[in-house]
């Protein structure tokens, strides 16, 4: 189990060609819960193909076909089942269409030693047909057990909220089959379906996807403090801090800030958080 | 606006050959509610890749892209915006997969005359690919104001419940977004999401498809009386009563009978029918 970043950082990944449609887009609005006041015209944007307009966070669906493949890239070799999804930050460079096609080329962005863990930080962009950079995602993955190689403990960025009370606080109502609806989106891992598996993985059921949380906080964002218009969105951050169990109910804290939106989320049945350091930047 | 049953009775629609993966077959359950409870293994084989199986009230949506055309069917002439679905029936020979192709088959069965209006029976075959008939649909359409033409007025079928308390009363709740999911599965009728379009069309707001709360009430029977094994239904029809909105309770209430099993759904809400004349008969 070595990591040697000399080989590795650079190193492409698999990419892919991804289209949608606006069916596509309207399932993973529902996957996040939006629609639940359906004669809302605000909601209905989100769900009804007439004035549909696109969450940000949708880049992550349509990318993350093309970043699969880590398990070839030589010099990080690694247990795959300890690894972790740690942050995931998204790069939108004009509104995402309710439909299209977009081509995906990822790579090893960086490799950081963090003592017991290496960080890897895999960076994806996405292409429209004529060349134009429609979004990046860049996914920060925890190798656990696979640091102290020596490596450059990487930059120790912090993205706070500020110490005062929130801005804006908002509890969203996660269903109970959110998850099994949310999966219909792409991200198959039975740990958002299977009980057997999900004690197996330590939980004591299967738990929320944690790019579904990150989908509902930003249109909880979008919602509270845009005026529910994703197109603003130019960046969106966040560390993923605890799970969340389909059913429980998803608090996020807003506050408005020069920098952009900085948001946190919990889950108050719990009081667990469950998103850490996140950070919404408008254009 | 005239109707000729020589002419129109036995001419063919359009058919359509229909592809459907278990990734749809999930969708149509979460669009009828499943998996509200998403550790019940009952509501996960509804709703999980791994053993799922497929109410028979599925084979609508497989039919369905396949009886359109009826406007071109000669000798039957009138105001389509005057149609309203009837009653709905289906057989199925033998379990659906949960993927598959089908080639599906359709025709104006028979045409009655019933004074105010005109009762159209379309049926529809879906065969595999081997030929093997997997399911036969019957629509019943009342064509309002375009009865009186004369013609046969059809046999005086009543299939109501037996004159005692029901065996089983289930309520299912209705997610308000129910509908904006039920539609992914091909019903993109605005009536079931636009408020301005369904204001138009009479009511207060978008109403449920008739042919989600057929669905939604299979899986009740089939939930209540067969064990949650729609394996064993071989015939299921009902008649549509009264319009649902989502975010209302579906009652279902069931009778076992020697010739199968009675149901009848109404609002409590409204105390307001939605399905009567229903019917489950096992194989």
């Amino acid at each position: 189990m070595t990591i040697d970043t000399d080989l590795a950082v650079g190193t492409s990944l698999a990419g892919a060609t991804t289209t949608w449609t606006w069916q596509d887009v309207v399932l993973y609005h529902l996957g996040l819960g939006a629609g639940a006041d359906p004669v809302s015209p605000h909601e209905l944007a989100y769900t009804y193909e007439r004035d549909l307009h696109v969450l940000p966070t949708y880049a992550v669906i349509l990318a993350t076909p093309g970043v699969r493949g880590i398990e070839d890239v030589p010099g990080l070799d690694f247990d795959r089942t300890q690894m972790l999804h740690g942050e995931q930050e998204i790069e939108v460079f004009e509104p995402i269409p309710t439909e299209g096609t977009v081509e995906t080329s990822a790579r090893v962005a960086a490799i950081y030693d963090k003592g017991k863990a290496a960080l890897v930080v895999l960076e994806a962009e996405s292409r429209l047909a004529d060349g134009r950079p429609l979004f990046v995602n860049r996914y920060s993955l925890f190798a656990r057990g696979a640091g102290g190689f020596g490596g450059d403990p990487g930059p120790k960025e912090r993205i706070d909220p500020p110490d005062r009370e929130p801005d804006n606080v908002v509890d969203v109502a996660i269903l109970p089959q959110q998850a099994l609806l949310y999966r219909l989106s792409g991200d198959l891992n039975p740990l958002h379906a299977e009980p057997e598996f999900a004690r197996r993985a330590g939980f004591r059921r299967p738990i929320l996807h944690g790019l579904c949380s990150f989908g509902i906080a930003c249109k909880a964002v979008v919602d509270g403090r845009l005026a529910g218009d994703p197109k603003r969105v130019a960046r969106f951050r966040a560390r993923f801090a605890g799970v969340v169990y389909p059913g429980e109910t998803l608090r996020v804290r807003m506050w408005g800030e020069a920098a952009g939106i900085h948001l946190e989320a919990s889950v108050p049945e719990r009081d667990a958080p469950a998103l850490a350091s996140g950070l919404l930047v408008t254009r």
